[in-house]
C-alpha cells in the first residue's frame, strides 16, 4: 500500500468520534465526566499525560462488573446444571455432600459445603474434557440456560453502559482485557462475541492442562489442579503473567478486585481506577459491604480516601441492561 | 467518525501490500514460495480456506527461530553475567557449584551441573527482584552485552528473514506471538523494540509472581518457583493458557518446538508448520540431529512424514543476519 494512502487511513481512523455521545447509557454525572477527561488526556498528543497507543491497557473484572453476578455467579448455575446433566454417570453422588445438595436443588447445603465444596463441584465438572470439548458445553450451555430472575440468557444480562466503556476505550486506542475470577475456559468461548474481546485477552483462573496425542489427533485434556487463582492478590499476579504491563485503567466491583486496582493506579502517569457500585435494587440488585456475592468494603473505604471513581448504578446509568 | 470514512479508511488498510517484494532476504525457492501461497490462500475472501482476521493466530520460537542460540542460549551468558555481577553479596558462591564453575568461566562445569544446576543458577538471577527492577536489569545488560562471536549486541543477533515474516504475516491480519522456552520477564523488556512484539503476546516460561504492598507502592516480587516450563508439551499449554486458541501457523526450529507444531497442524482447515534447519555455518551455524542446543531430530523426521516446510538455511536466506 503506497505511503499516502496508509497515512490517509491512519489518519481517518484516527479521528476523534464527533458525531454521537459514545456513551449514551451514561448519565452526564461525575463519572462519565471523569472518564471522558481521562480518555481526551491521555490520547492528546503532547498532553503531558500522553500515554502511547501499545501502553494504553484497560482492565476489566467480568462478574458484577461486565454481567450480572446476583443472585450467584452464572459460572455457579452452570456447575450446578452440568452436576444435574451428568449426574447419570455418578450414582454416588446421590448421596455425597456438596452433589447431593446440588441435585436436590438445596442451595444452602450447597454454600454449607464452603469453598473446599465449591472447588470440588469445579473439579467435576470442568476437569477430564479435552479443551475443545469444554468450549462447546459452555456454549451449548448458553444457548438455552436462563437466568432465574429476568428469564433472559446469561449473555444478555451484561451492562449496557459498560458494552459502551469498552467501545469508547477500544476507539481511543486501548486494548481491553477481562480479568476475573472466573475459570478462562468458561469466558473464552462467548467474550468476543458479547463484549469483543478476544479469547487471548482473557485473564481468568485457570486450571492445570495436558497435551496428549490420541494417535496424530491431538488435544489439551483439562486437569483439576489450580494455576492460578485470579482473584485478590491473584489479579496482578495474573495480570503481570499475561500482559507483562501494568493497566492504566482498571474497573471492578468487589473487594476481590481492590488489589488490580492498587497495583493499576499506583503506577506513574495518568491512571483511572472505577468501581462499579450495585446501587440499583430496582433495575438491577443492591448490595455491597455485607453482601455474600461481590461483597465491597475495604473497597468503597479504599476509594473514597484515593479518590478513585465509583459508579453508583441508580444515579450514573440511564440503562443496565441492554433488554431494559 | 462517519460510517463512511471508517468503512473508506478500513478498506485503504486492507489494501493488499502491491508494491515491494515484502521478504526481500528470502530466495525464491520453496519455503517462500509455500508461505506467500498459504497467506494469500488465508486471506483471499470467498476461498475455501479463508480465515477471519481473529483467527490469524501465529506463534514464534524465540531461541535459534528468531534469534540466534549458538554457542549457549542468551539467557545463559545473562545468567552468568548476573552470577559475576552480583557474586560479591554471596561469597558462599565461590565454593559452592554450580556458581563456582561460572566465576571460574568453567563452562564445562556448569554444563555438568545439568538442569538442576541450571535451575538454580536461574533461581538465584532470576527470583527475589520485583517485575519491574528485572525488566531494568534486563535492558540494562543488553545495552552493553555483547555476543562472544559476532560482537554484535544480542538483540542485533536476530534473523533479518523472521523480521520480515513477521512484519508481512501481520500486515495480512495475522496476530504475531512469541511462544519460547525463555523466560517470559526476560524477554519482554525488548521484543516489541526488536520484533514489534508487545509483552502480551509473549509466551514463555514462567515463575511465580508475590503481590506485595509496600506501604502503597504495590510491587509484584519474583519467586524461584516455575508455573510454566514453556518447552516441548509446555508449549501447546503455553499457548492455551495465554491465547486461548489453536494457531493457524507455527514455527520453530527443534524438538523443543515439536508439540507447537504438532498441536497447530493438527487442527482443522489450512494451517503452516514452519522449521528452520540451522545449515549454514558460514554465515550462522550448522547444528541439528545432535546438538547440545537446540537438537532438532525428532522434528526433521516428522516434518519429512508430514510435509511441513523446512528452511534450509544456506540455500533459502540470502541474509542472515541484518548487520550481514
Amino acid at each position: 500500500m503506497n505511503r499516502f494512502i496508509t497515512t490517509l487511513a491512519i489518519a481517518l481512523l484516527a479521528l476523534p468520534a464527533f458525531a454521537a455521545d459514545p456513551l449514551p447509557s451514561w448519565n452526564d454525572t461525575g463519572p462519565k465526566k471523569a472518564i471522558v477527561q481521562f480518555v481526551e488526556r491521555v490520547t492528546k498528543e503532547g498532553s503531558p499525560d500522553f500515554v502511547p497507543v501499545p501502553e494504553r491497557i484497560a482492565t476489566f473484572d467480568n462478574d458484577g462488573n461486565l454481567w450480572a453476578e446476583q443472585p450467584v455467579y452464572t459460572q455457579l448455575f452452570f456447575v450446578m446444571d452440568r452436576v444435574k446433566a451428568t449426574a447419570p454417570q455418578h450414582p454416588e453422588w446421590a448421596t455425597k455432600e456438596p452433589f447431593a445438595s446440588v441435585l436436590k436443588g438445596d442451595m444452602k447445603g450447597v454454600m454449607a459445603s464452603g469453598e473446599a465444596g465449591l472447588a470440588e463441584l469445579i473439579a467435576a465438572t470442568h476437569a477430564g474434557m479435552t479443551t475443545e470439548e469444554f468450549s462447546q458445553v459452555v456454549s451449548d450451555w448458553l444457548a438455552t440456560a436462563r437466568h432465574p430472575k429476568t428469564g433472559k440468557p446469561y449473555t444478555e444480562m451484561v451492562y449496557q453502559p459498560m458494552l459502551e466503556l469498552l467501545a469508547y476505550l477500544r476507539a481511543n486506542g486501548f486494548k481491553t482485557f477481562i480479568v476475573s475470577g472466573g475459570g478462562v475456559e468458561f469466558m473464552r468461548p462467548w467474550t468476543e462475541r458479547v463484549y469483543g474481546i478476544p479469547p487471548e485477552q482473557v485473564v481468568g483462573s485457570t486450571g492445570g492442562l495436558k497435551f496428549e496425542d490420541k494417535e496424530g489427533r491431538y488435544v489439551l485434556r483439562k486437569l483439576p489442579n489450580l494455576v492460578l487463582n485470579d482473584d485478590k492478590d491473584g489479579k496482578p499476579v495474573g495480570i503481570q503473567r499475561h500482559i507483562g504491563r501494568r493497566p492504566i485503567f482498571a474497573s471492578g466491583n468487589s473487594d476481590g478486585d481492590l488489589q488490580m486496582l492498587q497495583w493499576t493506579c499506583a503506577g506513574p502517569g495518568a491512571r483511572f481506577c472505577l468501581y462499579v457500585h450495585h446501587t440499583d435494587a430496582e433495575r438491577e440488585w443492591a448490595y455491597d459491604r455485607e453482601s455474600h456475592i461481590g461483597k465491597l468494603y475495604k473497597g468503597l473505604d479504599e476509594a473514597a480516601a484515593k479518590g478513585w471513581t465509583v459508579i453508583d448504578m441508580k444515579e450514573d446509568w440511564n440503562r443496565v441492561f441492554p433488554f431494559q
